[in-house]
């Protein structure tokens, strides 16, 4: 059987996997839910994982001397184990827990920016990033000084390797820190020649990849990056978990953003020595009954298949490309060749919270605003932000033609 | 009805609201989980409002236009609501929420330590502090040269008000921060008396709640305190999620620590603007689900009253007093005139693993180690650490005869 055929994914089965999806709607109507870019939804198996650790072996990890601890610091470390799996990492001890991508890329910032980089080195990041991997950089540059390049991208959405490799080419760019997949644009960098231009220069380079770890089955050594960034809510896990991969020898040099509790060998008043990694970066109780649920979601899109889920989305993204073109007045934000399942548009002067509320009459859940990419909309000239639908696992291309149609009845409605 | 009175706490009834409690044991044995300084057991509850949470209200909070969204932005907002009237905040805005109380503590340590406090001024902690309330102070004082004092404690474990007053004499101290409960010795330290002193010379005041909050009705306006940190997961909630409230004045002044969405009004590449309290402080997608946990159960230990669950804890912190007194070759670390429900002790020469191991046959799950107080058990000679028993409001006064039993048992064993 061959896992890459979008036959074999039978997305009417998956959709039954998740409860909220059959749950009855304000007016009746179905719900169409198409903000999985902003957070996914949960299928009953995190869930249930979770539920199962809080009612049968649930204590705090690492320092307990009886069953249930042992239990639950086997939960939480497996959890580690799947994730590492999950991109290929060499190793679990990899792999730092945080609360969402976010604070994974701010760790960075923190660790690699302030204690490793030194203030002469820039940063590069591009046009298209999320404020996330944003503003931890100009909070850097702010504090100590390292100059913040921006690659510029171009009208079609997709970025501008010749400006990257320019921005490169003097050799004091010790990090680029580009997103793996635009939650705007739905563009898919090329980030194994990201990573060659990269490190041909000497920087290193961490990908966002909050988007892209959700679509496409992500490899850390093929890719060859030195920092992978991702976030569990996204991934259909639970909220108030998220990822950090990096290289253990980056790891290892980076300073601890916070202190306390299992981050330490040993404290006096005196002076404290850090844990290894990744217990150094993991400072007080951690999320742990949402990395069992992390692990579950992990579980539960590695039995569809990283590659079933990829084939099916780009079904979608081929139907949605063919179908929202036939939308009178309808602009799609980017055109990139590579693309995920996220599009963002405006419908002719319509404000886009008018559209996304008017959407929302008809039961499709979309977001409107800047998508917390405001410099990408000031970019194209969308300073009112865009509208934005973005697909999971268990969207149907019936959902995207509810879409077009409510799209070219709302084009009336606003005329 | 007087529900101070322990009369009307009915134990067996509250035991039934803990799923993990009915669970069947290794051996056949109940379970004594006499761990909860750790971590807590969940309520029902609490599990309930998370599947909930998941099954039919969830997404992404704050930027979405339909109804889902709007629902998770409400259950999210209302557990904000919540948190600060279990503390007597005048304003849900000055409720940060955070993973955990460590976070939240680090997040005092960057924002007022780095951003507010002046490299001359000191912070004062205490002997009896949980490493979360002495690293991120040494990482202020290694980074920005704040001297750190140490405020001695007396041989029965507490507060020496004389050496604390005369290490705010010289009034260059900036900060005291102290435990409200300690975590191993079980002492609760007249917080009230502190912020007056430490007002008196210039101070703010900071108090690590991790273990008070869940045993004492916590009022920050009657305590004066400039700022106060717990935790869910100590208080029968969610693991993900902490709690730091701060003045609106102070938490105004403070950085933010982490940058990314949701905690900016306007971004450009050439600066960015903060959004205002709290959201400044909470960047990323936040812990939905475990904030609706903690607002769950929040909402169950209200409705129980904590008068009554001091009540319940005063009664077993003086059966155990007496109990354990009765046990041949026990010391008990700390005799406070003051304490909730958390005794350390050795017995006799064991080694504390060793006989959390052996607990732990009998079904009995303690901790065993230095409770990240590694400053307390130096201080009192114990290297190798304490055993603990630490209550929780499901606890009962047959638990405390049955450690007893076994720590008499155990003797006989390791002699």
């Amino acid at each position: 059987m061959d896992t890459l055929a979008p036959a074999t994914f039978d997305v009417a089965r998956i959709r039954q996997d998740f409860p909220i999806l059959s749950q009855p709607q304000a007016r009746g109507r179905p719900l169409v839910f198409l903000d999985s870019g902003a957070s996914a939804q949960k299928p009953r198996v995190v869930i249930d994982a979770m539920v199962r650790c809080m009612e049968t072996a649930y204590a705090n990890v690492h320092r307990g001397a009886y069953r249930l601890s042992e239990l639950a610091t086997n939960s939480y470390e497996a959890a580690r184990e799947a994730t590492a799996r999950f991109i290929n990492a060499v190793d679990a001890r990899e792999i730092v827990f945080t609360r969402n991508s976010t604070e994974a890329m701010n760790l960075v910032a923190h660790g690699w920016g302030r204690g490793v980089m030194k203030p002469g080195q820039a940063v590069l990041i591009s046009e298209l990033e999320h404020h996330a991997n944003i503003v931890p950089w100009q909070m850097l540059r702010d504090d100590k000084g390292n100059e913040l390049r921006v690659c510029r991208i171009t009208d079609s959405g997709e970025l501008d390797l010749d400006d990257l490799e320019m921005k490169l080419a003097d050799g004091k760019v010790g990090l680029v820190a580009i997103a793996h997949m635009s939650n705007v644009l739905g563009t898919v960098t090329p980030v194994e020649r990201i990573v060659a231009m990269a490190h041909a220069h000497g920087a290193k380079v961490l990908l966002d990849g909050s988007q892209a770890a959700v679509h496409r089955r992500v490899d850390v050594q093929a890719i060859g990056c030195d920092f992978y960034c991702f976030t569990g809510h996204k991934l259909y896990g639970p909220t108030g978990i998220g990822v950090l991969w990096g290289k253990p020898e980056h790891l290892d040099r980076m300073p601890p953003m916070l202190g306390g509790g299992d981050m330490i060998s040993y404290v006096t008043f005196e002076k404290s020595e850090w844990a290894p990694v990744p217990a150094k970066f993991e400072a007080g109780t951690p999320a742990i009954v949402e990395a069992v649920g992390l692990h579950a979601a992990i579980d539960y899109v590695t039995a569809i298949g990283m590659p079933a889920i990829e084939a099916h989305e780009r079904s979608l993204v081929d139907h949605a490309t063919s179908t929202l073109a036939t939308v009178p007045g309808l602009t799609l934000l980017g055109a990139a060749q590579d693309r995920g399942g996220v599009f963002a548009f405006a419908l002719d002067a319509a404000h886009p919270h008018d559209l996304a509320t008017l959407l929302d009459r008809a039961g499709i859940a979309v977001r409107a605003g800047r998508h917390c990419a405001e410099p990408l909309h000031t970019r194209f000239g969308l300073e009112n932000g865009t509208t934005r639908a973005s697909f999971g696992l268990y969207t149907t291309r019936e959902e995207i033609d509810i879409l077009a149609q409510a799209l070219t009845e709302a084009r009336e409605f606003f005329r």
